[in-house]
């Protein structure tokens, strides 16, 4: 069982670098941007996440043996040659990303790979693969976080996740977004995540009562006791039980943590186990929940005035249920010619998908009266204007009628240099760092574009130079 | 970055562990049964897979000392005992399951494990998580089979898969279920498939012309050119130009493979590509169609004439994007007491969701008039009836009037053993193997099972025995 990621790549991508070391094109330098043109679960925003996972791939790239024996035996009509190239094989090129939890949008670029194109098709693959399901999976766990800020979020999906990348790296994207803890142990130790769990049915079920089973349970791990009592009959039996529990750790001056639902009538069982445990004089006893939630599901729970401290979370969350992929793209905007690097077009039938040519950068553009995002605003990276902080002329590529001037404002740019010349640029954040900075970006939108529904569209705008080159490269390819 | 997957576990798990060691009871022998309730997609039947995966995962657990001081640290109050008791732990238990390639149906055991309760619990998460995407990419991936049985089918979902274990493992599964060939290269490296691709529309832009482009690359892997024909305009350029290069090899006496249409109307696009191939003398050269794929989508455009010869599915295949989760779970069927192995049951509001108690074998009753599959049969294990082939009543379980009975049958044993006493049982199956397995198992059943709409129900019926256990049970447990 191979864990080199080198082959994690599609084979068209080996037949290009193939196919340029033959025509000693291999060393052209281009420039390919990750973008996605549309937002998931009809959120307003997505929450960029995969970056460490990228870094950790493209430092980490090697074509050893065994990938060079196996390259040699499924295609005869490479060249021995071109096996020795790979096999000296680095990353050299320049990496620029927006970090970790920053709230991104449609056709703004992401993530920016520079280099030779030998080097730029090979990572395509993995890139995309990476940030497509992270990205996917920080914004569905932000939409569960928007609907519930103040309660606990678990994060409980391994069991139904597709397969075990997606199961601890959709935890790190829910911790990033706002979830408490996981419950996968091995995302805990390879990211330092809290985790959360208590038992099973299986442990009621392995005891000749709940009750025996609940008093097992509290004297082995005293200071942490959350009781699941649904599996005979929760009013009538598991909370009975608990409660008698409860008593019996407050007799040894312990408190239980909680009890837990799994299934039935969240609102009204959450409404009557609280009733009993306050009646019993055990207010301090909190209830978590499980069993299929989601964003919406929470919401309803809660309008309907469910008494639930705590979510578990986890087929809909870890699979992003409603939408299970995010359609990033990586497209080559520029490359070099004559000792230049010229601007590059995608032309298509269905227009979303011609791409906007160029070398760009994206700034966010916050309005210094209010402290809050007013736009993005993508534009070519010689472009000075923004730079200066000259009045910008913000308007809608798609309906350019749609425009204003905005002059008091700081221009936030987004895309920071991870890898130059093959080396990483500057230390990773750690998780916590990308909480934080997470929350700080939630702060710079107002409430209207972080709604679940029927959010308000945050504009991404394009400058007037690119979007005029994009006109014209158009007309050249029409003629 | 870890790879030791012991950690590959909810936390509840490790608590449940903990519990039953303090308690002393870490040794009572336990059954636990996987199976799922519901078929996914609408579909007749599932593909079980995953088993290659469990079997690797379950022989090399091991908590060495980087997962012992994890686990120290995460919870101050696991004795050092316990983790002493973890450090020496392997998996000594027996496992049954049904072999990969196998059709597989709701309410039936597709795996058992009978081992200490404190192995049994450690395992659950992981099994789970690898049968449940598995199964269901291979169910995915054999609908598609069904309405292109004569098509060549390529997995090309990389980019969007739910990160990288999705990707390798849903291409084994793909291929396991029909499908001919992956685009990942680190499947084809891991699993022995075989592997396609071409090249990519930046191929096409990264040259001046895209004859020039298309030329450039049949002269670096002349014998293997599909060319991607819509880059700028498919049938008054791409296809134009293939044309022509395509002549350019008939003159070295080589023949071109095929072209790629990826985007526009691929039923109008296909038939017009293939008249125009046709007429220039090139009825040779095949048509690849891909872009958003899926088996409602393949079969729509086959019933237009479309002529595509070959389908690459990517998104939906990989992430079974209709239905991202089968909801596989593992259930505790029996328990040890005073020495014998007694039934255990778990009621539930959710009728569908009370167990099935008891060990269980299931018997596919094949009728010998007609060779076909007529039913699946689940009993004891004690049971002695269908192993002597006496004559079998055949009833629904929730609507037990529906019966019938048989007598020319012949009963094939599902549940193979797997492991014995931590040891493999037999070697495993490969690949190819595998495949031709499945392919026989399609053929024990009426094509109105496997149809991809409104499929013919299959029966998995319960022995009376087992049945009046389950009956008696709840009445147990209500009084």
């Amino acid at each position: 069982m191979t864990m080199n990621m080198t082959l994690h790549t599609d084979k068209y991508q080996i037949n290009m670098m193939y196919a340029h070391w033959v025509n000693g094109s291999l060393n052209q330098r281009v420039a390919f941007e990750v973008n996605f043109r549309k937002l998931p679960f009809g959120n307003g925003y997505a929450v960029f996440a995969g970056l460490a996972r990228v870094v950790d791939y493209i430092r980490d790239i090697r074509f050893s043996d065994e990938e060079i024996a196996y390259l040699r035996e499924q295609e005869e009509q490479y060249d021995e040659g071109f096996l020795e190239e790979l096999r000296a094989f680095r990353f050299t090129g320049d990496l620029y990303a927006v970090p970790e939890g920053t709230l991104v949008f449609p056709n703004e670029p992401l993530l920016r790979v520079e280099a030779r194109i030998f080097e730029a098709q090979l990572v395509e693959t993995a890139i995309l693969n990476f940030i497509n399901f992270q990205t996917l999976l920080a914004t569905k766990a932000s939409r569960i976080k928007q609907v519930a800020p103040d309660d606990i979020l678990l994060e409980f999906g391994t069991r139904r996740a597709q397969e075990a990348d997606a199961a601890v790296w959709g935890a790190r994207s829910a911790y990033i977004a706002g979830f408490d803890a996981t419950s996968n142990m091995r995302a805990g130790m390879m990211f330092g995540i809290p985790t959360k769990g208590t038992h099973a049915h299986a442990w009621v079920q392995s005891h000749e009562t709940e009750l025996e089973s609940f008093r097992l349970y509290a004297k082995a791990l005293p200071n942490q006791v959350t009781l699941l009592v649904d599996t005979y009959d929760t009013l009538k039996s598991g909370v009975v039980n608990a409660i008698r529990v409860a008593k019996e750790l407050e007799a040894q001056g312990k408190r239980m943590d909680a009890i837990r639902l799994d299934s039935g009538d969240l609102a009204y069982l959450s409404k009557q186990a609280r009733a009993m445990l306050d009646k019993a004089g055990l207010p301090y006893v909190k209830i978590v929940a499980s069993n299929d939630l989601d964003e919406n599901l929470i919401f309803n729970l809660k309008a309907q005035g469910a008494r639930i401290d705590s979510w578990g979370v986890g087929t809909k969350l870890i699979t992003a249920a409603d939408q299970p992929a995010l359609g990033g793209v990586y497209k080559l905007v520029a490359r070099e010619k004559d000792g230049a690097m010229i601007p590059v077009i995608k032309i298509s039938g269905n227009p979303e998908k011609v791409s906007t040519p160029g070398i760009k950068a994206v700034y966010r553009i916050v309005n210094r009266d209010t402290g809050k995002a007013e736009a993005d605003y993508v534009a070519l990276i010689e472009e000075q204007d923004v730079k200066n902080g000259e009045p910008l002329t913000l308007f809608d590529p798609v309906h350019p009628y749609l425009s204003k001037v905005i002059s008091k404002y700081d221009a936030i740019p987004l895309l920071k240099p991870v890898f130059l010349r093959g080396e990483l640029a500057a230390a990773m954040p750690d998780l916590d760092q990308i909480r934080a900075y997470h929350r700080g970006q939630l702060e710079l939108f107002w409430p209207e574009h972080l709604r679940k529904l029927n959010p308000e569209h945050y504009p991404v705008d394009l400058s007037l130079t690119a979007w005029q080159q994009k006109l014209d490269l158009i007309q050249q390819h029409k003629s």
